[in-house]
């Protein structure tokens, strides 16, 4: 029994989520909501479920659908999640959700912090 | 500056979230604000801080320090997280969070399931 | 251009391998190529290819195609590596490679030394 | 008992390997064993050791201690791998072994290859 048990907790397997996004996603005006809200859906796709309903990702939240959608759209619309079309192997056109925008604004509040900082030492350096 | 980009972005470093956290949290009796917490207390642990403050950690969500505290107290409380006593290399004791019982918890979880599918089986079998 | 970086870096993933793995394979009687090629598996399953040709994997490594099928077929005896079968959705069989009594061994070797452990523990606690 | 597995693989920790080190390694000049050096000086720093000795690598591995002392030279002299000075709290001056050189050269990789499929890209469309 003991195996089984690491068994399926290996094959649920895990997300990996950058120390950065944690670090600032208050600093980029998302609430813990919308970070759970995104924490999901890297759930679903790593779970390769690329597109997951409002209600399937509000069925783990305590929040209901509507409320779900209302989240999808405002992140939508802050550039930090996008919808993404392909084409599958037989020509059937699907939609996915995309994170690429919130890796590149995490990206720049990186190379922000980085330029801060060389001013600061540029600064310091002249006294 | 594109490489210094991936170097930092490496050296920050990554937090792994069981997916089944993501499932079960809602079932356990967790929302959003308080799975936040906990993902900031092991990024917090990862970072080499064991023993975080409620104001280290408010200072990164979107509740103040005594709104933290509280939800420390609860979770503490609902034996999720829990407070361990340490001894340095120097003797000097210390206290440290621990997550130890809500890996536990979420194993029973899936024990538990493991065991209704087993019986769903037994039953579809027996027709 | 930086920002690219970043995307492609988390677009091209992460693979988790237990440090359990990292400290146990030479005990399991594994060695480094051996490791290297699981881990290989481990990516390619991750990117979405569940059954690499030996041809793919030996791609990546130091090792010709047919050292490599002596490798898969030597890890299969060992039962390390097993292969299933599955259906696809249009009802299609189709093998996959599964870890699973990879990750069982290793919880073995874990509830092994945690008695071994208790027993040092009784045994010392007589005197 | 079971439980008590989970908590312990959990705490035994993972160690994240980006797909990008799987798929180039070979392209930039290292074998498997070299690689498995990479992936055993990761783990031990993420479990604390920043600075693990060729006796404690070698323990771990299917090579004896001077043979792994050869490989750390190695890829220091390739620039894959790195010691860095640092001072402790109590100013103590220690040595520990950084991979950010690693990361560095993977970002080269990923935007070389980026160029060409650039590259290719304006060819195709010329024609």
């Amino acid at each position: 029994m003991d195996k089984d048990i690491i068994v399926s907790w290996m094959e649920a397997g895990m997300i990996q989520v950058p120390n950065l996004l944690m670090q600032k996603y208050k600093q980029i005006g998302l609430d813990e909501k919308e970070l759970a809200l995104l924490l999901h859906i890297l759930s679903f796709i790593e779970a390769g479920n690329e597109f997951p309903t409002p209600e399937q990702l509000a069925g783990r939240m305590t929040i209901n659908s509507s409320e779900c959608s209302g989240l999808l759209r405002k992140l939508v619309q802050m550039q930090i999640l996008s919808i993404e079309e392909g084409l599958s192997e037989d020509g059937i056109r699907f939609e996915k959700y995309s994170l690429s925008s919130l890796w590149a604004r995490l990206a720049d509040e990186l190379k922000f912090d980085k330029k801060q900082n060389g001013l600061k030492h540029t600064l310091l350096e002249e006294h």
